[in-house]
């Protein structure tokens, strides 16, 4: 399994992958699910794969091959974010192609998030099928993988108005309460925290599985949440209905 | 979707139900899916069912047959949680073979909380095919239903040793992440909390679509979550790995 979670808010873009591949609960290995590519000044992005690890690896290969080739459509020609991700969501296909004859299996899920020169930054989940979906005001996060563990903190914490930290560290949070309940989600965790407009790789961070921020943050979060019970107010038993 | 939720503590058992039952998004309805049942001073039963709605309302309808009809085997003469268990997933198995001809489908999953004189109290999760497992000290809670994002709180803040009191609470705000995340779980929200070793018909509570209390629970969870996120340990990007 997998879980990687973009962020789009005002300030910025923030993205988190774990990097656990499994093929059946026997055979784990670990894989990077987060790719940079950028000009510095003029592009940036940032992709996580969820999904066939054949197909998300063949992608990658891809898009690197068009890169180094020149190539009319690669990352560092594409016009906007939205053209990167038809184009990524056109590999995944010819990726699962090449071993079905056609149409979707081997399936991986993308989130794209970045930024081109003279059009707006944009976060956007690619599927399978190759079709896409951003990000919004109403809902400033995507999921693929094991999305459900993670959901309830995202919901409470992140509005648009999120500070670039504050939203990184919901991230961080949301992948904690994901690996204690999917033992198929773990480290290393990256994470990455890009400030819009800038056209800068953003700030990069990798945490191993002996993280010692990891390990405090999962120790405060969980006295904050005890401590947060103690303050709820009681259940009144003394109004019971019948059923 | 439904959301059915039990937690075996020292000090009880706290069973927590919604009532939304829906055949596609366009055709909800509301249904109590919690019952109890019990002899003050000799024997109490707490169930609760998800899934197939005509399965699930064959097994109460049966429950309740047998015990009017004073048959050999009934809530009010089995020995034990465990025999009660065994005989409601017989009754569960009937109930699918008459409209299948046999093996599971049309598939409901129960939980059920009690307690018998004589014998130790129990919380079991009945599976469609009729076999059931208990709770344990590791894992003092089951769940049926649309389970995964409830239970980050769950794997958080409950142990053996949580009061009954704090263990309802952490019951509803599992509820309340669910109930924010799936639009087919919602209320009536059903409530009941069983001293062990009472024998009473214990403590029970109904909150409506409207209740005050629920949307309490919920704006102050949020502050709390939301202030916690304040006193966590930020990231320190300065120590940034390379990719």
């Amino acid at each position: 399994m997998t879980y990687c979670l973009g962020i789009k808010i005002n300030e910025g873009l923030v993205l988190v992958s774990d990097s656990r591949t499994n093929a059946g609960p026997d055979s784990l290995s670990a894989y990077s699910k987060m790719r940079r590519y950028g000009i510095p000044g003029e592009r940036q992005f940032f992709l996580c794969s969820a999904g066939n690890l054949a197909t998300s690896q063949a992608v990658f290969t891809a898009l690197d091959k068009d890169m180094r080739e020149a190539v009319a459509m690669n990352l560092n020609t594409v016009a906007s974010v939205d053209e990167a991700a038809t184009y990524i969501g056109e590999l995944s296909l010819e990726a699962q192609a090449k071993v079905t004859g056609g149409g979707p299996a081997f399936e991986s899920s993308f989130l794209l998030g970045g930024e081109v020169l003279g059009d707006i930054a944009d976060l956007k989940l690619i599927y399978p099928e190759g079709n896409h979906i951003s990000s919004s005001r109403q809902t400033p996060f995507l999921q693929v993988g094991e999305s459900k563990y993670g959901k309830p903190i995202l919901d409470r914490v992140l509005t648009m108005d999120t500070n670039l930290d504050k939203a990184a560290l919901c991230a961080l949070v949301s992948m904690d309460a994901t690996m204690r309940s999917n033992v198929t989600v773990a480290p290393p965790i990256e994470l990455v925290a890009y400030t819009l407009g800038s056209l800068q790789p953003g700030r990069y961070r990798r945490y191993l599985e002996d993280s010692e921020y990891l390990r405090e943050l999962k120790v405060q979060w969980d006295r904050h949440v005890i401590a947060a019970f103690t303050s709820l107010p009681m259940i009144n038993w003394q109004e019971a209905d019948q059923p």
